[in-house]
């Protein structure tokens, strides 16, 4: 099985379960990539520097200041502190952006009502599966942060989780893929306020129900969408869950169609 | 022949030089590197952070917040703008810190007279040679930044010329390399106010002759220094000079020992 991991801010954020996560990360037999999103490294940096985060529904305007602060702190800081943590662990990981070796390009997001900025989007052909597959050969454990480019020498911003389900329905066919996306919930909630309140699983036509009935938040609704788009691509487990339940096959809400 | 190419910040801060140095750096036929210094990016974020930069002799000391700093800086905006840039000329750039794959291993300085602080030294065994030759293999285009790690999870800001001749040295022995310094001049200059008098060969002993009459001033004599370890490791061609002749055989200075 090829495990893809997706982190989000929440456990960057947070020293013990970034710790707990890593440890388990690390226990992950096979080959593995991890993908990892932003934090609140950028927004405070922003601030030091006097540029205010511009946000519209959730998602951070990327104007080219934003676009530098973003880049020095997911493919700098993050990526290179999580890839030294890891190597420290035994795990040889190598930190990559879409960038590197031109493994995930990307489109400027056009603009319709709202203009997102440097924001890239990506399509059917932007992973370049033979380059990672390569990497993955010579054992090396690959740590995306979420920059990607347009090959035409511009820095793009993009969402974590789509670079998750890219990358896993990239891989998926050719590889058993599982992708879990972690973070600080044991999973779905039906109750926000009750932790063990997870859904152990969820079908995609529940899914559509969740949606009517607000039980499925803002947030996690597209997170849901990417996570059901890679199982309608071919990824063969998909999930979302707590790290301390990486390695352990339920505990956690899995998806699926 | 194997080409390893060193750029500092000279050339990364001037549009025209970089534009010109990446056309040449393609042009390079055989496997290559670029290893990349720092330029005044990290200083001008220091200063917009409220951060004043602290140089000792011509050296930045790296307290805790400086390195956030330069690890954004080199690894994050500059590493990845330089590789995008090469991706978009069609040279299959993969950016990497010493972090990445255990590429280079530093130990912190020690402190005698001075706190360097985060600094990284290098040894023989800084290098870990097999991993790189596999990228290579693979015919990717390593591009490094100049920052390593001690093992133990912590990032090191290390000098680039320092990371240049390790690597080649590294390198050497079991391929045939050659180590180009490029920066403004033309080489190193007899003249300093002349940019067309510069040594066309250097020898180990007109190296200590031009230190003791002063014709190598303060930042070019550690440069020299690198270059004729290099030398002395086994390193075929060491040469200092200008982007615009990185592919000619003469028009710079040629250092022997």
């Amino acid at each position: 099985m090829l495990h893809l991991v997706k982190i989000g801010g929440e456990i960057i954020d947070n020293a013990h379960l970034l710790a707990l996560f890593l440890k388990e990360f690390c226990a992950l037999k096979g080959d593995k990539i991890l993908i990892h999103g932003g934090g609140k490294t950028a927004g405070r940096l922003s601030k030091k520097m006097g540029i205010p985060p511009r946000m519209i529904e959730g998602r951070r305007i990327t104007d080219l200041q934003t676009l530098d602060i973003v880049v020095m702190t997911y493919a700098g800081l993050i990526n290179k502190t999580l890839t030294a943590k890891l190597q420290a662990m035994g795990c040889n990981a190598l930190g990559l952006s879409g960038v590197d070796a031109n493994l995930i390009s990307a489109r400027k997001r056009t603009v319709q009502t709202i203009d997102y900025g440097y924001v890239g989007d990506l399509n059917e052909s932007s992973v370049h599966r033979s380059a990672l597959e390569k990497l993955l050969y010579l054992k090396f454990v690959p740590v995306f942060c979420p920059i990607t480019h347009d090959q035409k020498g511009g820095l793009l911003n993009t969402n974590a989780d789509t670079i998750a389900c890219a990358l896993a329905s990239a891989l998926a066919g050719k590889h058993k893929v599982s992708l879990q996306y972690c973070f600080e919930k044991k999973g779905v909630l039906s109750n926000f306020e009750q932790e063990d309140s997870y859904f152990p699983k969820i079908t995609f036509l529940e899914f559509q129900g969740l949606k009517k009935e607000k039980i499925v938040s803002q947030g996690m609704i597209p997170k849901l969408e990417n996570a059901f788009e890679a199982l309608g691509k071919g990824v063969d487990q998909v999930s979302i869950g707590h790290p301390a339940f990486l390695n352990h096959p339920k505990e956690k809400t899995i998806l699926c169609l």
